[in-house]
């Protein structure tokens, strides 16, 4: 693939994406030059571009893109902005939408998938703001501040609970739990990023969207994250934000039942 | 001035300004090439950098930026970004930040000083993150969100309040009102901008810092919106969301003797 494609340069300094996160990205899995989980990563662009008000980008021209990543496993990243200009916040009257986009060669954390990781919860509360919940816009600060609270290597994830005291998501990833013998998973009315991966399992399982406490994970009878780019991660250890020890878990047959599901919208391998 | 100055160059793909709204900005009102209430601004970026995590710009640099204005007004707006890459969400272990700047010649809304303006609540709620409040980083949506509610050119601006139900800004500037003989603005604990003329004139006159709620307003003296750009406002007229008439006001000697305060700041001239 090119590391120089014209698609890839930058934005201006007028450029609302820059100057107030007014945009919305996805980063969509390419294997040999076909991305998967396209349609829901299409759909969910889409819905993000209408809660905005962002004329969305031509469909033929995004499904166009993933082929130039030719041969091998990579990352397609999207990036939308409503453009140049409008007075401070108000939008100009015809905004020109700005694409931009890049592909990266990619490799995932395949020890993750079979040996498991990690995570903890994080300190911050993600605010509760229903107009822009399951979008995944540019405003991402929550998810970099969080990113920040922890750098060991051993750590694999943070989990992230709300203002309002449940579980959302991880900083980069969707959450999913076992209790009482089904799969759960956070409602994102409030706050989070809808995936894509968590969207075509929603669709496909018996996963429910229940809230839930942060602290009664503790007691759920297995943990796991996923997202389209990593596949799902099974989650053995969980600490606090201080690092105590909450909870460990062995890696289920469910659990690996339901990575097979999911590796298999991902070509990525199972290990049941 | 100069319109292609390199440094209002815009930023690459993976700017994390771009790419998260990973950093800061300031609009600073500059006459004859002299910023006003520069302490503020430098001040308030400041406290965002340690907020975020991002080294602050070297403070030389920055005050020798208002000087290539040349004569007349203008305002020169800054960003600064994290700078690029680090692993998604998670910072480069090294960031080197990004400075970009502009300036563009400026005419304020002269006719507002003195005659007024009609104003509307917004129905958008602002999210509640302590960890970001007050700051004037790049995730803007919220707010752009707001601005998008109305395109009448008769409603100046809009008024957010919380989720948890309290008055807190305009859509791009602080609010003030008259209860009780007592000049009160928004506490930002939460949410919200924290406008340098909001500071300099906590700093200078007896105005508390309150909560209270959107219905209140309609039965206060005086109501008045500013920012150190624009200065100050006096409102006149509110609306509901939905257009109904919420409240009229006349034009005080109380909001004059505040506005003479506030553009002796700014170089505007008064009215009283």
């Amino acid at each position: 693939m090119s590391d120089a494609a014209p698609q890839d340069a930058g934005v201006p300094f007028d450029d609302r994406g820059l100057a107030y996160g007014d945009g919305l990205f996805e980063t969509v899995l390419v294997r040999d030059g076909q991305p998967l989980l396209w349609d829901y990563h299409l759909a969910r662009l889409q819905r993000g571009c209408a809660a905005l008000g962002i004329t969305a980008p031509d469909a033929e021209l995004l499904a166009s893109l993933p082929a130039e990543a030719g041969s091998g496993l990579a990352v397609l990243k999207v990036i939308v902005t409503r453009g140049s200009g409008g007075r401070g916040y108000q939008p100009p009257a015809q905004p020109e939408p700005r694409l931009r986009w890049q592909l990266s060669a990619f490799e995932p954390r395949r020890e993750h998938w079979q040996r498991g990781v990690a995570v903890r919860h994080c300190r911050l509360r993600l605010a509760e703001q229903p107009a822009l919940a399951g979008v995944k816009h540019l405003n991402r600060l929550e998810n970099v501040l969080a990113r920040r609270e922890w750098s060991s290597p051993g750590i694999a994830e943070g989990l992230l609970s709300s203002v309002g005291g449940r579980l959302v998501e991880a900083t980069g990833m969707n959450l999913f739990w076992r209790r009482n013998g089904h799969w759960q998973t956070p409602r994102l009315e409030r706050c989070g990023v809808a995936g894509t991966l968590r969207a075509a399992l929603l669709e496909r399982l018996a996963i429910d969207e229940v809230e839930l406490e942060p602290a009664a994970l503790e007691t759920v009878e297995g943990l796991c994250l996923g997202n389209s780019v990593q596949g799902l991660w099974p989650v053995i250890a969980l600490q606090s934000a201080s690092g105590e020890p909450l909870g460990r878990w062995a890696i289920t047959h469910e659990f690996r039942a339901l990575q097979q599901q999911a590796h298999a919208l991902l070509g990525y391998p199972s290990y049941v």
